[in-house]
This record gives C-alpha cells, sequence and structure tokens, in this order.
C-alpha cells in the first residue's frame, strides 16, 4: 500500500485546492471520530485522506471504471454518476493506491450514498466527511454537536439534511440512504425496548 | 358490488365524524381530478369514497387481514401497521363491498405509500386524498395550485411533503415512497429530452 506522502501527491495532483483542503480535513475529523467512538484509528485517517480520490474524474470516465469493476449501476446512478465517485475511489484506492484493506475500501465506497447497516469505520468517514472544519453550511454545528454525543444520532441527521438538500432541488434519493437511515432508526428503537 | 348508499352506511359506522366528511371530500376532489386529467370519473368517485375504510381499524386486525391476504409486509410495515391501511382498505373493499374493479383496489391500496409507476387513478386518489377540501396544512394551498397545473408536478410536492413529514418526526420512510418519486421525476426528464 502506498503511504501517506505518495497520496498525498496523488490527490494534489488529481484534485482542487480547496478538494485536497477538505480531505485534509476529513482525515483529522475521521481521526477524532474514530478515537471517540472506538474504530481503527489508523485506517479512519487513510480511508478519510483519500474518500474523494475519484471525485474530480469525468463522469463517463467513473461510469466506465465502475462498470468494468462489476459495480452494479441502477437508474439513479445511471443518471448521477457523480454518485458514484465513492464505487470509483474504492477502486482507484484498491488498483492504483494498492490498498488491500476491505474495511478502508467499504468506507470509501460508500462514504457518498450510505447502505444498510453500515460498519463503524463506515460511519465515521460518512459524518467526517459532513463535519470537517471547512464544511459550512445551515446546520453543520448542529451535525458537529450530534457527533460529538452519538454517532448514530449524527448519521441520522446526515442523512436527512442529504435528502432535503436532494428534495429542494427535485432530484433522485437513492434507496440506499433511506436504508441506512431507516436501519439506524430501527436498531436505535429496538434497543430502546 | 355494493351502492354508493351501502358504502356510506358502512364508513358512518365504522368512521369518526371527521374521517367520514375527509372520505366525502377526497370522493369530491377526485371527481375533480379525475374530470381534470380524464382519469376513470365512476371510479374515482368510488376509490375515493372508501379508501380509508380501514383507517380507523384495530392496528392488529389491519396486520391480521394483510397477512391472512398474503401482502408483502416488510420490516418499515411491521413497525407501522397504520401504513397498512391502504392495502386492508382494498381487502375490505373486495371481500365487504365485493368491488371486483382492480384499478379501484390498486388505488385504494396504493394511496398511502406510493409505488414505482403508478396508474392514474392511483395518482387521483393519492392527490385527493392529499387536497380535498378539509384538509388544512403548511403547503395546502401550493398543493392544490400544483394540482391544476400538473398531476406529476403536484404528486412531487406530495411525497416531498411526506418525506419532510416522516424525517420531522424521525420516522421510516417506505422506499415504495421513494421509488414512487423517482420514477415520476426521472420520467419527466426523459419526456423534457
Amino acid at each position: 500500500m502506498w503511504n501517506e506522502e505518495q497520496m498525498k501527491v496523488y490527490l494534489r495532483e488529481k484534485l482542487s485546492e480547496g478538494r485536497y483542503n477538505h480531505s485534509l480535513g476529513v482525515k483529522d475529523s475521521a481521526e477524532s471520530l474514530a478515537k471517540r467512538y472506538g474504530a481503527d484509528v489508523a485506517k479512519a485517517k487513510i480511508a478519510g485522506l483519500i474518500h474523494d480520490c475519484a471525485k474530480e474524474m469525468d463522469k463517463k470516465q467513473i461510469l466506465h471504471i465502475c462498470r468494468k469493476d462489476g459495480c452494479d449501476i441502477d437508474y439513479i446512478l445511471e443518471a448521477n454518476p457523480a454518485l458514484l465517485h465513492g464505487s470509483a475511489g474504492a477502486i482507484i484506492a484498491r488498483e492504483v493506491m494498492k490498498v488491500e484493506d476491505k474495511d478502508i475500501l467499504n468506507a470509501i465506497r460508500n462514504h457518498t450514498i450510505g447502505k444498510r447497516n453500515m460498519s463503524l469505520l463506515e460511519k465515521v468517514i460518512y459524518l467526517a466527511d459532513y463535519i470537517e472544519p471547512s464544511r459550512n453550511f445551515p446546520g453543520v454545528e448542529e451535525l458537529r454537536s450530534a457527533a460529538c454525543r452519538s454517532l448514530d444520532e449524527a448519521l441520522v441527521l446526515s442523512f436527512d439534511k442529504t435528502i432535503e438538500v436532494v428534495i429542494s432541488r427535485g432530484g433522485l434519493i437513492h434507496k440506499d440512504t433511506i436504508e441506512a437511515r431507516n436501519f439506524i432508526i430501527c436498531n436505535k428503537t429496538s434497543q430502546a425496548k
């Protein structure tokens, strides 16, 4: 697997300055969240750093490498290939950066849409992406506070915000985001019983 | 099939006064929408009148008759049997009121959650339920205006409102509502091309 410096060289070449700084922010936030919630800190830092490595790839290229790798591409992803930058990022991480760890690859793959029954590392990266220091949107402070209280509570809030933003744009909502949110809410309810 | 008077007697016995008046309102709104958008007016009136015939049944009873009838009951419906009042209503309509028409039964069945690729009558009943005269919630006028312009536009707005209300309550979102909304948006986009 590439070392951190090699990854940074790749990201500096492939990403805009803003996105590169965002990646460093996600790495730091992922580290904090991993420490707080008992995830693997080293894995969280790597996944956080490179989660957006395919974010600025051409959409056709994203679709191409995802198809070639056998990804399941439904009509929502076909219409919004940008949603596949997580899947494409996991492919780049594995093929180019030689990351073999499945936890890291899954966390990169699922950081955009989420999925049913997310792993601890997947949750950490999804949330870190939302709350890293350079993020600045209405409600981000509420999310940062929630992230200090409960990983699952903050995750549900993040999904809620994602869904609301997509609705306000008249966009398509991916069913995996709905499943991710429902799964956590159901689990919380059954734990409370 | 029972005549309108027999249906009204049943509804007056099974529903509160408010719900009974709502049913009459949905019948009228369904009639208007059917005329506007070319759906079968007679079917719209029947489906509108009896769409909530199972709404005030005991939740256990709803689950019981849906299970007995072979409905597909996922974990969201299991957790919220009230969402099955459309399915239970279609069963009552068929078994008790002797309604045989599949269009009417489907419109009753799918008026709560929606589904992918809804029929014209299903859309009319879903929307009539939302905008009938006694409805009074923030945004209902916007919905009524949209319903005069475009059935699909008003449907998407209704789904958006449903999803936002469920989010505000921390509830579970059913994937069929998401599919119903995505399907209309995708269709509109492909028609516009």
